[in-house]
């Protein structure tokens, strides 16, 4: 890992006339130049089928760079740095073509053959491309190699496994780097500091004062135009398997040794290791499914699932997952995990709710009832955290009322609240990897979730089980309320 | 203890013409019948040397009511209830008339006997006072008879022993209501719904997880027109003895099995009895006391403690304490309660800072100092908590940054934060003894204050030893350094 400000590299980026490297890698990637973290000794190369020339590529580039009307001469400097290379991952020849425009590349960049490759589609050739990288001696140079990969990585762990495979046949472990956009979002990484730079919460995180802690990651939207990958892959895999899986063993694990991504890694497995696995009946009983139908929200009809595009009007596929997760280990034995994902939800949010338990005994009159203490982390559209107590009413007597104890560290213009990508393409360009998925992870992740796919997919649910525009199904909340339990809202 | 909402009683205010009188009786009189607390079964005896009418006495009530021009007709209602007898406290005359009023008023308001005497004057003749209205029949009426008292209550033990006995011939123990008016402020009642409403509070509240709790009553002013009083008592006396034991009480005592007077008074008494009883040498190691000399604030030349009116040239008073007390039980062992108190002091705050000891490693780098977690409670001038934790800073990296999360509840237009003397007042009308001092608190406090005030009467100190604007002597800031602590900002 390097502490250098300004990171040297080729960036190649397969898929660069698609829609996230316009939406978020571009304009990420201008952010870094602006800061200075990427200077003069850089270029990116665009591939892709379509025919594009470089000046075509660089106004492309340019025109996804929202704040461009600012820094018009920055642009196009940035933008000079962009080559396009027309390619056919297929094609030997177009590898040959791509190696030759990399090394002239290298050469009048000075870029010391550090080569990161971004493959920003389709996971179907990624096997291909990282085959063809080893064959045609693109990880030759004396650099660094790094592979950064999007999700889905594989749909259980047997594809899982294939597609790692065919990506060590040209990278090791370490080079690997498997995005998690929920691991670059500043609050996900704001927990370890919350846990470990305060001791009051520290001294207070485990079963002696937890009771509960909730993750919800809710979507207002629908599938959209996703509906052919979604009804493939649904909110288990789409959502449990990575997003809420890596904030639940960020919550979990134990204090590491240092914070070094190897010894986070290695905290972060054995809270995967301790979940405890489910079978038969009892993924029923843990795991809720839900699928959302009809609805109506502010005036406006919504579709149901199945009669979005794409998507089988007979469809089995989980929009919603809500889920008690137990960790079977010293710290947590008692404490459930509750999880909850879905789409087409009455509200937007990614939040962590952390219940405390509840005063022993309620000295303030059988007709007060008294709300335990809520610590909630926002991570999304809100960013910061709230600390539930309880306080004296003013006034005579001992009433006691709610407070709330808020910060929220984001600020009207986002500039410090750095975009996801930004980070964790710095974080790769550093050769940090403690905010992307290991294959220890990844690989633990499948095994806990193929169990549950393997029960479900024995057995059809009453779809639709939930109105678009509610918080899920009924299930949902029976789930927690069995255990005396609610499902803190989301966003308060 | 009533939950009646119209209190019924006639009260009698001895020193009726007095600055207290004037400032916090009567406007806290009128917002207890403004909000219904009294109706119309109440009546006022307003008693002094002067000769007063009752329109006249009227008219300087509804002059003391700040917010009178919103309420005119409200105020004449008010006051219609005012009389005033003047009244020599020496002669037995004017005690008789004063019964015949009494007796009067009780008829005509139907006030069922209840009577509430104040006696808001100096405490010289409180033992005539109290000897007389036993002797004169004032409490041999049906309802309930109760004495509210300001301090001082006495200079030392043996001269609050001879009040309190003289007061003892016409009241019991639980008739005796003794104003603290600390005890009124709204944050010094929340202490304990703040430690016994929040599990996560009162689960850190003991010497496992608190590193210090400090106290500070720090005044701007200097000693004002009180010199005469002020040099014959001092800091220790003025505000230690009182206040800030009180305070200090309420934070060491042990969770009440009910939040009754009694049972709250129990564990108060426990606390105090638990305080560690300094002699000789370590009456000097452990508090610190100061004397202003002259200093500048605002370009404004301020006199010294010595060249005040009415005050010894060579006055040994101090103006100024700072302790370390120390509190020996299971829950407070080896966790140091320091307190300071003084006038003229760079700013005006009380405010109670709970220093948390700090996370065991410090995980963030050794170029990070990581500041231990603060819980303060601001009584005033702001109102509320404050609690100080560590959080990432936003960006790329693992730094820390201190922020604040806040509960202030005092709204602009102060309606929230209700007079100390009002609840005070409207608790005694009610028979709520909880936010007054026991005679078991005083008597307590004055055993530790005497051993302290007894080693310091033998020496002289080397005073003025502060400047006015300062935040006291050097010896206050080594008395918490010493241990590795530093005093906590006040107002932040």
């Amino acid at each position: 890992m390097t502490d250098e400000l300004e990171q040297r590299a080729l960036i190649t980026i397969f898929g660069g006339t698609g829609d996230l490297a316009n939406r978020k890698l571009y304009p990420s990637l201008f952010h870094l130049y602006k800061k200075g973290s990427l200077g003069e000794n850089f270029a990116v190369i665009g591939t892709a089928r379509r025919e594009w020339s470089d000046d075509f590529f660089r106004d492309k580039v340019k025109a996804s760079l929202k704040d461009i009307e600012d820094h018009e001469e920055l642009a196009d400097a940035f933008s000079s740095h962009f080559y396009y290379q027309s390619h056919d991952v297929t094609n030997q020849e177009s590898y040959v073509k791509l190696k030759t425009l990399s090394d002239e590349l290298d050469e009048k960049y000075d870029l010391k053959g550090n080569r990161l490759f971004y493959l920003a589609m389709a996971p179907n050739f990624f096997g291909m491309i990282a085959s063809r990288i080893k064959s045609e001696g693109f990880v030759d140079t004396e650099g660094f190699h790094r592979l950064i990969i999007e999700k889905p990585f594989g749909h259980d762990l047997k594809s899982a496994e294939e597609l790692n495979n065919s990506l060590r046949q040209a990278f090791n472990e370490d080079e690997i780097y498997r995005i998690d956009h929920y691991l670059g979002k500043e609050m996900i990484q704001n927990i370890s500091v919350i846990r470990f730079a305060n001791s009051i919460i520290e001294s207070l995180w485990n079963n002696r004062y937890i009771d509960n802690i909730q993750v919800t990651l809710s979507e207002v939207l629908g599938v959209e135009d996703r509906g052919k990958y979604y009804d493939e892959s649904g909110a288990l895999r789409d959502m449990v398997q990575n997003h809420i899986l890596q904030i639940v063993s960020l919550l979990a694990m134990e204090p590491p040794i240092k914070l070094t991504t190897e010894e986070i890694r290695h905290e972060k497995v054995r809270a995967l290791r301790s979940l405890r696995v489910y079978e038969g009946k009892e993924v029923h009983q843990n795991f809720i499914r839900g699928q959302y139908g009809e609805g109506e929200v502010d005036g406006k009809e919504l579709k149901g699932y199945r009669q979005e595009e794409n998507v089988d009007p007979h469809s089995n596929t989980e929009t919603f997952v809500a889920a008690k997760l137990m960790i079977d280990n010293f710290r947590w034995t008692g404490v459930p995990f509750y999880i909850r994902t879905g789409k087409r939800l009455a509200d937007k949010a990614t939040q962590i709710a952390i219940h405390f338990k509840n005063v022993p005994l309620n000295l303030f009159g059988q007709q007060q009832s008294l709300g335990g203490n809520v610590l909630v982390i926002h991570i999304q559209p809100n960013e910061g955290i709230t600390l539930h107590l309880n306080v004296k009413e003013p006034g005579q007597g001992m009433v006691t009322m709610p407070v709330n104890l808020d910060y929220v560290h984001s600020s009207p213009d986002g500039m410090n609240t750095p975009e996801a990508y930004e980070k964790l393409i710095l974080d790769c360009l550093r050769g940090d990897a403690t905010y992307f998925s290991h294959w220890d992870e990844v690989s633990l992740s499948w095994r806990f979730i193929d169990q549950i796919a393997a029960v479900w997919n024995t057995t059809k649910d009453h779809f639709p089980n939930y109105k678009s525009g509610s918080m899920g199904p009924k299930e949902a909340d029976d789930l927690v309320q069995r255990d005396g339990f609610y499902w803190f809202p989301v966003n308060e």
